[in-house]
């Protein structure tokens, strides 16, 4: 008898098919009992007995996998790898899959809001009228600026197709890929870094984090950007130096900012004294529909994995590659 | 020489051209000294010695007019017309014109705004944020939805079209016109206010305000909703019942709502105390581009009348008609 390990919470509550599916294959399960995400400690004291994970975004580390005697599958529920050990995963002969396709819809819908939010100063108004507050801000349509997008990945891309389809054709591409592909029908225009900071009304990164994205956008790059510009990340913490960014909006600088992922979670740092920092808790991915299919296509990967059928979200070769560079 | 006053403030300042018109046409005009929404009161004072209004939202009724002694024209704007008493103007032989396409797209884009902020509970948990608590909440996205549209005029046209864009199809509307005739490749159902309340997660409101849409959703309507339905009114203050809406969102009901506009302008009533209540300060015609296009066109129309030219943009004849049944 297999046992499965799911480290991600809450799961199985907003749709009961991963749950359901779990119970019909008859296999052992248990869920994260402390209900919160594990640290690199609790993680090592739990996963000695389970053959499978069904993981969150939990620290994966070479010292959490030397504990993890029967493991062979991490499935992964969504598509950030940064915190697994993806090659002393492979040297354990431990396989890594994820669902990245799922997660794309709900972060590039979530990056839309936080834009229109910023760009029209509802969460500053919001804050004013509950404190008794009557200010009117002037703010600009999403067609009319000007956007810069780092990373043309599913997220960018989706981004871009939705700006494209409201309208905003003005979009500065700039990927690591300097020859990346996107639809031909999408207008847009791939450019350097210097160049989406020197023109861009609203940046928004959509990177993995990677030694080359780690701590990428400090203090010189943020003053690069016009005086009224703003930032957006739904990607992953540590992307935007947090310490230069709470200083630069406290200084003036920057129209806005509205971050989502932080170096640690929960955040509780210095932007929250910022109220040009529109902030949220990591719920790009936490859309109803898009958790469930992440959820149930990580179930379904697991339990192919115990059926010895095939993976079909196996995390692709050049991600290894990628981590013998990058690793972070 | 023909003298302007310019009720509206701010004005020619997110852009000068209103007032380089002005200026080179050379007229006198005179820019509201207040600084702020004048009272009726206010402009009973101040009104006796011009010939042109151009004009905000202030209530322009009989007893302002009867002040108005060498008024003939007011040159709105905007779109509402529920400030001016026109029966009362055409008695008096004053003209009224106004500027209605101009602020459409910028309410129908934050209307979309609002929507995005209170599917993904972006204005909650900014609050949470600032306050040092980190909760998560799942959401929406804008695709998965029925959106409720009431009120098929030229702002619930674009929120229509915009929702499509994005992938919305499910979306019902409801016009006083039963025959409304809205773009056929748009998707869409023609529904009565009832379905509208038994199947919309979001229901828009997007109507003048008259006899018939005064006070027009109640506590009976609002209990039609579905327990995690959602409410934006971006149209006119009184529409909906406030003390209702916060009574019902105090007790449970409902998933949330977005107000920008209210009974009694700037407001400090009691939705202020509802933190599922996202507020917003009359700001949905605020963009920088449609409010500069608006002070334009009315200047224009203030010029155009004092060199004796037609009007563009004089308020058709059946808005008086309707004033004669639906006048509040």
């Amino acid at each position: 008898m297999k046992n499965i390990l799911i480290t991600t919470v809450p799961f199985g509550v907003q749709n009961s098919a991963p749950l359901d599916k779990l119970k019909k294959a008859g296999v052992n399960y248990v869920i994260n009992p402390l209900g919160r995400k594990l640290r690199e400690d609790d993680l090592m004291d739990m996963v000695g007995d389970f053959d499978v994970l069904i993981a969150g975004t939990e620290i994966i580390s070479e010292k959490v996998l030397n504990c993890a005697k029967r493991l062979k599958l991490i499935s992964r529920v969504g598509v950030g790898l940064d915190g697994v050990d993806l090659l002393a995963a492979r040297q354990r002969g431990i396989q890594v899959s994820y669902t990245p396709d799922a997660p794309a819809l709900a972060v590039a819908d979530m990056t839309i809001g936080l834009m229109y939010s910023l760009l029209r100063s509802i969460h500053l108004v919001n804050s004013q009228m509950h404190e008794g507050e009557w200010h009117r801000h002037f703010g600009r349509r999403i067609s009319e600026i000007t956007v810069g997008i780092i990373g043309a990945g599913r997220i960018g891309g989706l981004v871009l197709q939705t700006l494209n389809r409201l309208g905003c054709s003005n979009i500065l591409i700039n990927d690591i890929n300097d020859s990346v592909q996107l639809d031909s029908s999408l207008k847009y225009k791939l450019v350097n870094k210097d160049e989406i900071y020197a023109a861009a009304d609203v940046v928004t990164l959509h990177l993995p984090l990677t030694k080359e994205s780690l701590n990428m956008i400090r203090r010189d790059h943020l003053m690069k950007m016009k005086s009224d510009a703003m930032i957006i990340n739904t990607s992953r913490g540590g992307i935007i130096n947090e310490h230069d960014l709470a200083s630069i909006l406290s200084g003036g600088h920057l129209g806005g900012a509205a971050i989502d992922v932080f170096e640690q979670e929960p955040y509780v740092g210095e932007l929250i004294r910022s109220p040009r920092c529109l902030l949220t808790s990591h719920m790009g991915s936490m859309s109803v529909d898009c958790r469930a299919r992440m959820e149930i296509e990580a179930t379904e990967e697991a339990l192919r994995f115990i059926s010895g059928l095939p993976l079909q979200g196996a995390v692709p070769a050049e991600e290894y590659e990628l981590r013998k560079r990058e690793w972070v």
